[in-house]
């Protein structure tokens, strides 16, 4: 656009993200065959290629175990970034399962006849130009891709400089395989400052989408205009209930902490009813520390378990580990309070057999997701069948909760007319409008034709 | 609930907003019933103190009717603030309009059973805590606040200094009506200061709606990481396409100009092909200068109609005024990239006869409402049978276009289990899900008995 964009051997953030508008509004009017084909080509292409995929790959590993070598990186952390053949293939299968999902787009969400002859349409319709910063895992360039193709939209991938060199490959892998998708629907950029860039863009870029540590999400949200969908911290809540199934509390309560301590869906406090306090924690404690779970209770949970003092601080740590704080609590009421004042908005579960005191408990907290009589761990994508995760969000404008391939997507209203002007539907002798719901797909000339002028 | 303690006495703004906190996650509970009882106890009881409210509003009038005199206000301005019996009549219909619209809240989205006896529910709830920047016409306050108690939101109420007056007394009437909301449902405050301490908050308040000029809502929106749904300017279009019905283009593009030139949806632009150009626009031209529309345009419609000369800026000018600017276009290609490059991504209209061009032009733009032979005036939540509106958003996150009451509303997942264990569905011998969508409502134990344990 500008005469004096300086020129460097690597197009400019500006550029990429211009070239992206551009792709985006071609991307929106491609149908899902299309999208589709071209998704299964890249899992094809990521196939054939891997031999040179995994000898970048070995480049960044290499250059992560001498860092794990100085400490500085943890074994797991390598682990992550290693591809195998294996993974590849498991790579793959993630992209074709991508093309397998319901197509979101063009998706006749409401139609009203406004009047005869006159007819609205809410459809669905992609976002437009995503930027993403994302983890070292190298198949998280890969998924988002994947994701942003299937939706429509056009996206700026920005990963780990650890993953550098597979993460150039992959990109470089899928743009071979889509040579007929329009051009820069897919930009990388590798520096630090170009998020600094993207973080200004809020004319050009539609949404940004962190994932990382809530630190990083944080930043991001404070240093940018664009919306942001991310996940900020998740610190999770069991209540036990006074008409709780002890024998099921203590398996979601086991379930919740013990079964992958390290995600934002795992419990971090649970919150005992004083009258099954006496029976259930002795053996819960027993269990979890079989488990190697260290336990912080409030004063009465000590007088009945012998455990660590929890601190103020415990009740608002995201532990993300074998940690776990207890409390017990005189009521229902005293439970969500506790969860008001304590905890992240992300997910909430109570066991109890009481229908009513569970309603109550759900519909008192303000969490994305409040269960009733099952472990917090099912807070997920995948589990919820949203088909592809494209994250998490802790907001709650626009998608809340674990987001699929719908929080992609927003709508534009189609109004089918036959030349109506709004004066007369306005003043003295205003024709009234008609306001009917109607089961009805836009699509060219959806105008029904007994309807129509 | 309430300790009578005046709500309008002056309690910090920090104050406010957490008292708001609290009162958004009683109002989450209430049923509609007690909502819309309580909306047509607000009507009743501003019919009733209909005088001491005229009398408060004589108040801002006759500050206002001074700064007319000084040249600073415009009559237009004074028209707007000034009440009378037959507006307070209108307000106290419109609240109990709200009250008949269908309850925002506690519908179930989507249902789908994860497993035998694990059904995920996603349910429609509150944003939560809403603040709102607002105009003087002194019905704006009953309106928001009226929308807010409808969405079961907490509500923060900043109006123009102009209708100091008028809109306490009318924060008043509201809160001394529904004394069994809770305490802080509604919270009004009037300082300039005050809206720089709400910009701030973004742990405490959920979402921004301000509304007014263009720049006012674009300085929120910079100054603040809460979500803001807002609407900037309006450059709409219409196309006369080669395959327009002329007589149709007319009554269309005068609508859209004429009818009411001062808003967001009128049109600054009409766009023409060429080979309907020499036809369409020496009359249109006539029809225009009759109504006193001034006109600007490129050359080769200047070569078909004498009229000034559009510079490049006209084509990105939101007039709000009897001015339009005219451009001649070789092909519908070049009519996309015109609103493209200069629009505004609100509302869009093409006239023509062929679907298959209309199809096209509807799915190459990323505006929030294209329109296919209707005036670009139709872009209204009354029109489009959203009821009541809560405003306009520019923005794609969220709500787009016109937003109804379900603008105000977010949502909860509510999973209902029967004791599950993610461990179960995980690992070697993973159980797998069954993610079947099936018909239900979420209720205290909806668990369908035949599927529960």
């Amino acid at each position: 656009m500008s005469d004096h964009t300086p020129q460097t051997a690597d197009r400019p953030t500006e550029r990429k993200v211009a070239d992206a508008q551009r792709a985006a509004l071609e991307l929106a009017r491609t149908d899902d065959g299309r999208r589709s084909d071209a998704l299964r080509e890249i899992a094809a292409a990521i196939e054939a290629n891997a031999e040179a995929i995994l000898a970048a790959n070995e480049r960044d590993v290499e250059a992560a175990e001498e860092l794990h070598a100085d400490g500085e990186y943890s074994r797991a952390f390598v682990d992550r970034l290693t591809l195998s053949e294996t993974k590849i293939e498991g790579i793959a299968e993630m992209v074709r399962s991508v093309a397998d999902q319901t197509d979101p787009l063009g998706e006749t969400i409401e139609a009203r006849r406004l009047d005869t002859g006159l007819e609205l349409y809410r459809v669905s319709v992609p976002i437009g130009v995503v930027g993403t910063v994302f983890e070292s895992r190298p198949d998280a360039l890969v998924q988002i891709a994947a994701l942003a193709l299937k939706s429509g939209n056009a996206v700026i991938l920005k990963g780990g400089s650890e993953a550098l060199h597979s993460n150039r490959i992959l990109h470089e892998t899928i743009l071979e395989a889509t040579p007929e998708l329009p051009d820069g629907w897919a930009a990388q950029v590798e520096a630090r400052e170009d998020v600094e860039t993207l973080l200004g863009m809020d004319e050009e870029i539609d949404l940004l989408m962190p994932r990382g540590s809530s630190e990083f999400v944080e930043y991001i949200q404070s240093n940018t205009n664009v919306p942001v969908l991310g996940h900020t911290e998740g610190v999770c809540h069991v209540y036990v209930d006074s008409a709780a199934d002890l024998e099921m509390a203590r398996e979601i309560a086991y379930d919740a902490k013990v079964q992958y301590p390290a995600v934002c869906n795992a419990v971090e406090t649970l919150l005992v009813h004083e009258s099954v306090a006496g029976t259930f924690l002795p053996a819960m404690a027993e269990e979890y520390e079989t488990a190697g779970v260290e336990l912080r209770g409030d004063e009465r949970s000590r007088a009945i378990v012998e455990m660590d003092a929890a601190v103020e601080d415990d009740w608002r740590t995201e532990y993300g580990d074998l940690i776990l704080s207890i409390r017990v609590v005189d009521s229902l009421g005293e439970a969500v309070d506790h969860v008001t004042a304590y905890g992240s908005k992300h997910t909430d579960a109570i066991v109890t057999d009481d229908a009513d005191r569970a309603a109550r408990f759900m519909r008192s907290l303000d969490s994305a997701s409040v269960f009733h009589n099952a472990s917090t761990r099912f807070a997920d994508g995948y589990r919820f069948g949203l088909g592809a995760e494209v994250g998490i969000s802790t907001g709650k404008i626009h998608a809340r909760g674990p987001v699929g391939l719908e929080g992609l997507t927003t709508y534009q209203y189609y109004l089918e007319g036959s030349g109506q002007q709004v004066g007369t539907y306005a003043g003295e002798d205003a024709k009234p409008y008609r306001h009917e719901e109607f089961d009805g797909e836009w699509s060219p000339g959806s105008l029904s034709g007994e309807d129509g002028s």
